[in-house]
């Protein structure tokens, strides 16, 4: 997963960009990139790591200009190095480009073969960089007719934005699969992945950028075109699920309000239900047991503490001290826990190998009882359109297929999946028009 | 505040001390050191920055010995270079040894004068230098008797854990101000500024180290003795309201749940109150709002998002984006305030200046009432004991002295403190032996 | 100017690279770069900075294999960044490949103007990049064949090699301007910029590769072809003059006895002359100055002492420190210079703003007359062909036409120069085959 | 070995102090330091590496005020960490101070165990922090008269250097084993071990500081007092041997001039001498050949050049590559050597081995006869006054006794020392004040 951001028509492009990076930094904490437009010259920089690590002001102040798109990645495709950081800076015919991109482009081994046989030289291994080759050797007129032409080679999820003297250049795939907004702070074109991105230095949300819809941002004027006729809408609800920040905005509510939501009906699916507590797997679990209290009346408690110190940034010292990870990351609150029956919500299940070890560190502190409930439904299915999901054969719904197989793997009491109809009623508040491919195995492309 | 750690008798003392130092991280983020003990020899590392970034493993590896002291810091006395990090390395007259500190001295200048005028040179601007000094000039036979003998010089409060070939030995002031715990892992013995860093390590926890009581552990046993007599217990109660981990233990039970309770009391006192939902300012905040919740059957729900990617890290580009930075930090959840009477649970009120910003935000974000309550007492008094309190003059209650006019200040719509008596309660569960220094002005020493 | 080397044939084929660069260090101080080639897949490192600095023992052993070129730069054509440092690595239809170029193409913007139209993307603006790109586009059937095709589309000066699974090539333009030299160490062949890289390592010196001559070796062999007719051999003779090293062998003899037969023949051109010492500006001049102590019998003394910290490393503090720099590369030794008559020995006058310098500098330390002598003709025309010499008009010798006003300019005495035709004959020992362009304007290409 | 400058009255000191040392930087590479003294207030900053490693303009611009000393070292006490670099900070009963030294304390291991066992802490393990804990001790009434009282305590080589709110002081010990010279730099005074980091910045030469002699400068005037009674003169002569820069003033001539003397001495001591040429093992040995030279005819000519990248900062890649280090730093030059009957000179021999080498390195590239000449007697015994020989037993001419049998070990057809006598006439010109302990065992302490 990636996240994208893209200014027009602010003098502190770059600096607003930087701002709004760090708020997209969940979708990607492994390579972060900023490239401004100034008097019709780019300039850009790139590096490993968070944002915040990547940037210093100095840098920022020599990314002069009033346009800029900016970008954090997340490696779904290629390797992990600086060669396959965005944004992608290239020289072309059209002069000067930068490109920023999230999703997954399907045919890419395909076109790729293509280009590199008719002579194109590749510097990263993403593939994303087959667009610039494809507008590269375009022979429209201009930068934005060339994109408008090649973007419809690509088959697969994408949202771009597109850097060039000419324009700013916004566009979303015909099926809508990664999410794309637009917003506007004084007289500044905004687009972003998630609106908390734009909220955050004080934009108004406009809309979303509809599938095969593109916008271009030139002289401080927007025009919309469309550039490929839109398809099923097929927007990842995993979003909602698991990756977007609790305060943005998705289908008219914010993503801790489905997730307050789909608690409800969680609670509703169970028939009959015996516990003391309800609780929920830091951080994304917590809304959805907060629903789930608010619906049944179960006090909700937290009963694991997480420090936010550790994740990516803690370097094991040691092969031994590999037991005390668990730990490190989420500590149990021992009176919490110790004596009572417990309902616990985790997003997903995905290799359930996450789940088995925080089940045993419950019993450890004492639980008496586990009930597990999964605010989603078992994912039998790999994800081609950007979110990184491992082999079909590492999916434990997949692998196990009954439910009452993946409890013992698991170790608890009890467990529970929400259905896909609930999951679809929460989030789309009528809307029912997602891709639910990791739970039903229906490819949209 | 400062936090320590030390444990004698497991040959992965370094990394261990790593990970519980990880695990204190709250406690201090200005600098980082562990030293051990091998053969004989004391290896010492210390630097600027959090734990995870002054250590390594090629640098943990260099830390033999199974004996070694740890220590995080945020800087109360002294400035922040890394000539005042810790743990203090020292060759005297005994040989080698390292001292960490937790706590104020309050007759530093008066001690450091003195020790100054007869030759001593100091190398640090720490009031927890002095110590050393002390020690190298007793006229003791060994170290453990020095550092007996001239403890009692010191007055103020502090917890001590000091590395020498002889011994690992621990001391805590005669008035118990700052917390010092005991833990043991297998054969090895653990003192800790909280109990969260023995358990991350799997130690079991066994008591506080006493008012006025030393332990040395030597040759694999331990031994404890009383350096001075014990004075009226006075804990800094500031440990639970804000300092100190949800996980950790304090008088039998966690944080979390002596917060719980406060927030039970709070809504007890209010005599009468219509609100629509209950909130806690992240992250302390939480705890509190689910016992208000509990209590008043008011739903609990988020109105902000804590971006934990933000705080001591993120750099402000320019002073022009200053007014993004609340944001950044806590963004609100415009679907859970929007129309909304809102009861908002702070731990502390300090300057005001926070909540200020932070009702003005809900303000904003279409909040219909603000009900402010404050999980412990007005603050009218600086501590002298290693809390980071501005001066007295800064202090909102101790300026504005009645709450009608500390509630314009914040721009509640109405604003509660939790009783002394309540919070004492909650806390100590029948035990008073705190200080309140803060609240009631009434200083032990 | 840069530097390259290459060997195939030794499983510690990066370290000896890194060595051979390291000698081929005054060749280029801005970047360095290795790739090598490990069971059919590449690997490479490029940095900004000096050979030490880039690499360390654990990047060089992560390039594995027994084949590797690599790459010191100097820049003369493209700006200072990583992304014009060298090796090149591309992917292409022949699979990845890597390019180390020493030179200067003079057609280079046509052929970048019509690949760029036809939709090429180039990362770099050095003119190395142009051939990655012909070879890409290539109809030949593999990457040996596809070079030889595309390089005689180049005009200008280039030695370049070539790493690609099938074969390590190496290939000097048809004029032979940039000196390529082949060894042999054991079983493993050996090219490089000059001999001095291959003797360091050990390697015996076999021959140069002749203008218009490639040279492949793959399985274990070497065999030689010629992708074009050879023209009238033009090598540089400025790297005699100033740029190889002096124990580097170029015709048959090291440059440090070309410099000595150039200091004797300078002293024969001499008519009359009455002097104390002769000596040399360090470093090039010694050489000279003691081929004209040993033809005129006057002793030769250092007059200079070089500070060998200085260099591209030495940061001025401040604008108003400037005065000290001349005096920090180049302390005089005072009583090697008071009352005394000194010949002065430099390789050459480019723009005399050094020089008057140093003349100034002898002046204050007492010097009673000063006799300049310039070991090479007036230099009238700039180099296209990879010296970094200034514009026209910036040359002195261009500048103002006569001796006697470019003696005046910089403060001599005297002031002699070289004859081209003695500067020939002493640099060829019969051989006449050299581009003087910069002294007699008339260019080969 | 150590450098020490020191200035007072310039506001630019920390600047000029910065390009003095890097002038200084021949004397100790492993760490530089600089302390500065603004309104009453010290600031400092000492780092590990070179000069220009350690400075850059912003550390220096924050180093303000008009006096100020600094330092670089070679450790020869204590060991390398930056706790041992210089100059040393401390706070005492006098305020802030700070200290520079070069030489070597005899009795320090003595007086710094007195110091311990009266309490004294020391923070690094060299000899130079005993003199901070003896004048932090005084009872004298001021920084000045403390300093003045206690030096004579220590035995030993000491030229020092304080930095105090007070005044600059500098001190040379009774004996004047290491060097220590005033200058003057329009208003402003100026200490330092060479005149070569005076000349640098414009200073003129005044004279040496006299052993036991003091200098302080207060209030823009110096005045001059002897601490001690002068012993025996007893300057190092190896300092004009090998240490001292060429250009530096001792005994009112240049190093590179007392060199060629020595050189000249040594062709007289040499009875019959057949030889087609005279060559230096660079950069030392040049001198001493062009004397050589001169006084026998014969021709002076390089046999090897020197890589000056390489060095301290060259990290061999691994073992294996060991072999290629001795070509590396010293490549030979090829038609300068074969088929010559060769006079090496090296200023001394101490191990043995680097000559062995080099002379194996000579007769692989075809030398018909090599006969070493060392510019000094031979050393058998090791230096206590800060001059970095190994242990006795390690002294080659301690070892074998007999020049026949170190001949034979270092492979050369003829071996001849320079008698001390000639020495010190070359070096002193009349002058026979030096220590020459190492080559004849008579110790002045």
């Amino acid at each position: 997963m990636c996240g994208i951001f893209g200014i027009s028509g602010d003098k502190e492009s770059a600096k607003l960009s930087y701002i709004a990076l760090f708020t997209l930094q969940h979708r990607g904490q492994e390579s972060a990139g900023i490239a401004s437009l100034n008097k019709g010259r780019l300039s850009y920089y790139n590096g490993m790591g968070l944002v915040n690590e990547v940037f210093n002001p100095s840098i920022l102040s020599s990314l002069e200009g009033d346009t800029a798109i900016g970008h954090v990645r997340y490696s779904t495709a290629g390797s992990s190095t600086v060669n396959n950081s965005q944004p992608i800076y290239f020289k072309c015919k059209y002069g000067e480009a930068a490109a920023a991109h999230n999703g997954n482009i399907v045919n890419a081994a395909e076109i790729k073969s293509e280009l590199v046989n008719s002579g194109a030289i590749f510097q990263s291994d993403t593939d994303s960089e087959i667009i610039i080759h494809l507008i590269s050797r375009s022979s429209q007129k201009d930068f934005v007719s060339a994109a408008a032409d090649q973007l419809p080679k690509l088959k697969g999820a994408y949202s771009f934005l597109f850097l060039h003297k000419d324009a700013l250049l916004a566009a979303r795939d015909p099926y809508g699969f990664r999410p794309l907004i637009l917003a506007k702070k004084g007289k500044a074109f905004i687009f972003a992945s998630e609106t908390c991105a734009a909220s955050v230095i004080g934009a108004d949300i406009i809309r979303e950028i509809e599938p095969g819809e593109a916008a271009v941002v030139r002289g401080g004027r927007i025009s919309f075109f469309r550039f490929a006729a839109p398809e099923r809408k097929s927007r990842c609800i995993f979003e909602q699920v698991y990756f977007a920040r609790p305060d943005s905005i998705i289908c008219g509510q914010t993503v801790q309000n489905a997730r307050y939501l789909i608690g409800q009906h969680l609670f509703r699916e169970l028939k009959s239900l015996k516990a003391d507590i309800v609780s929920g797997v830091p951080d994304s679990g917590t809304s959805y047991a907060l629903g789930f209290s608010k619906a049944s009346g179960i006090p909700y408690v937290p009963v694991f503490m997480r420090n936010h110190y550790a994740g990516r940034s803690f370097i094991q010292p040691d092969q031994k001290m590999r037991e005390f990870t668990a730990h490190l990351k989420l500590a149990p609150i021992k009176d919490a826990i110790y004596g009572r029956k417990i309902v616990l919500i985790d997003d997903s299940l995905v290799r359930g190998t996450t789940s088995s070890k925080i089940i045993g560190s419950l019993r450890k502190a004492g639980a008496k009882k586990i009930i597990m409930a999964i605010a989603s439904p078992p994912i039998i299915a790999p994800c081609f359109y950007g979110i990184d999901t491992p082999t079909q054969k590492e999916l434990i719904a997949f692998r196990l297929k009954e439910i009452e197989r993946i409890r013992k793997f698991i170790g608890a009491d009890e467990l529970h999946y929400l259905s896909l109809e609930n999951l679809i009623k929460a989030c789309g508040r009528g809307d029912r028009g997602f891709c639910s491919a990791c739970f039903d195995g229906s490819y949209p492309v």
